[in-house]
């Protein structure tokens, strides 16, 4: 299949539609990674590196510091939602259909930036990768982090993912794990003869009733907490006393605390009761205390958020590099099936970037 | 297809393995109930009637007392275990295969019987019917009971089901409902958004665990009650803040309580909550002052027990007929693929059934 070619001197949102109209759904993400490959690989200013379809882009004008900035290129199953089409809302223009806020208008501000800042203030890492939207085992920033940290190096990153134009800085730590009860089965005329596994998990549930979330300041920005039930499941059939109650938690924790801290706290939570961590993701501190990080909050002119959510931010945390997110979209329309992004809000992303990257 | 014939002269064991050697899952019962109403309109001492797939065969002597022995003729699936085979545990006879517990053993004492005893003491009235193992909806005896109560007229009932060769009086009643509590869904990195269903089930779990179920004395049998949750489910995805919580409840109570009576117990322990009904059935009363329950229980010599788990003989109870259960066959093997009844609790059911109706 021939590669599609993009046009990096279109507008912002016309390389929006650009971008959303290749199927790049997680695990197809190849043609628009060559697509992207061909596209920067034809700018002498920029060494290209492909690391399976991350495709990352550097300056190296020798500047003392570097900024990177990065987006993830999959989206999520198409659901009717492509090709994307132009819609006004309340006389605002918006692009609606697949990706146009998680992220590919981010997307498209980062690489039409890619292609005009020759000689940036700072040097500049651009960082296009596969596999967000699924398991983590699979995510290209991940493996980049693992397989190639040099290529991830620098003094700030910022993160395309939406956030209403914000600027949202760090994000939450998020833990799963499971809460079990064991108990002994019988037949339910005989309860007696059994133990009831989902009447012991009343216990569970209540600490997680009873619990107060924290709200914890980390340089400035409040952090809300949660501590939540996200599933439960138990029982075998109408006429069996169950033996097993699995409590499925999800625990939202700020980036004050570490994840063996965490871990600590809701193993205490939990004494007792067989827990066992499913999956696990530390949080990342905003590092707004950074000079870079100062520097960009002034250019944009924002009082930054926290992030409550987790994200690929945390990834650069990992590597001690402060890290925010910021770019156009709103995140509670990332994977709704009327996925749509303000055409303003991509041009005000542009607009803010290139101001404070070319220094003008 | 021929109707396989049976022949009511061999031993009860050996009319058990026939039996339990004509596939009679439930909805293929026909070809069995075909044999069945061959051979016993072959006597002439019974009167038969078929309605669908149960037969019922009546002695019309004119006796001032009737006495109705039944039994289903439809088994769980077959899963490798039929045709039967002779089986020796610790030197004691065993038959083996599927439907041997429940209940060909007992369907096939009936059947000798009925072709025995032509002149009893009491008027027996024998009804063999389908469709036990499946929906309450299908159950033959209860189309029975709505379409020709006639036919089960009688002053006391023995239902053949497995008790391991004891008198089981009536049974308790039960209940199945849900509770169910209801949230709002959010993501679950913004939970104080949201309303976690699945935290709200706290109470209701609670209330289940703080219950004490009672034992209830009725005409001398100790009913023991139970109310357990049988399953629970909640939650949509693992970041998610869950907008609804089902406990499924089953509660077996004691035949003292009505089933309105019981409906209203567990809806005022559970107040405030969405309780939905979903399956009920009213228990038995023993009924072991009637007279003819006596004079069995002394002919046959045993100390009568509570029956726990819900049987047909609440149908008979519902028609004002007091009824036992009592059968050859462990009923903790009844739908085990192992299913086997030793060979002695047959002859035994036989003999304390032929002694007490013959008068002998």
């Amino acid at each position: 299949m021939a590669t599609p070619a993009l046009d990096l001197a279109a507008s912002s949102p016309d390389l929006t539609r650009a971008l959303c109209d290749i199927d790049s759904v997680s695990g197809n993400e190849a043609p628009l990674a060559d697509a992207i490959e061909a596209a920067v690989r034809a700018l002498p200013h920029l060494a290209v590196d492909r690391i399976g379809d991350t495709v990352v882009a550097r300056t190296q004008l020798g500047r003392d510091r570097r900024v990177v900035l990065a987006g993830h290129i999959d989206t999520v199953p198409i659901n009717g939602n492509v090709p994307t089409r132009n819609l006004d809302v309340d006389g605002e223009a918006h692009i609606w259909g697949r990706g146009t806020v998680d992220m590919k208008a981010g997307v498209a501000v980062q690489l039409k930036l890619a292609a005009e800042l020759a000689e940036p203030v700072v040097d500049l890492t651009w960082i296009w990768y596969d596999h967000e939207e699924v398991g983590e085992e699979q995510n290209g920033l991940r493996r980049l982090a693992e397989e190639r940290p040099d290529l991830m190096a620098g003094d700030f990153a910022i993160l395309g993912e939406p956030s209403n134009g914000a600027i949202e800085g760090g994000c939450n730590g998020t833990i799963r794990f499971e809460v079990r009860t064991r108990g002994v089965r019988a037949h339910s005329a005989r309860a007696w003869v059994g133990h009831n596994a989902i009447h012991d998990a009343a216990q569970v549930l209540g600490v997680l009733q009873a619990y107060r979330p924290r709200t914890i300041a980390v340089e400035g920005l409040d952090y809300r907490e949660g501590l939540n039930a996200v599933l439960i499941s138990g029982g075998v059939a109408t006429n069996v006393i169950p033996d097993e109650c699995v409590v499925h938690v999800n625990y939202r924790f700020a980036p004050s605390r570490t994840l063996d801290e965490a871990i600590a706290h809701v193993t205490e939570l939990f004494e007792g009761f067989d827990v066992r961590v499913v999956d696990a993701a530390p949080g990342a501190r905003p590092g707004l205390d950074a000079p870079l990080a100062k520097e960009f909050i002034d250019a944009v002119g924002l009082v930054p958020q926290p992030k409550y959510g987790w994200t690929d931010v945390a990834r650069f945390w990992g590597l001690g590099i402060p890290a925010v997110n910021f770019g156009p979209g709103d995140p509670s329309k990332a994977h709704a099936d009327d996925e749509s992004v303000p055409v303003a809000q991509i041009e005000a992303a542009e607009a803010s970037l290139r101001t404070w990257l070319s220094g003008s």
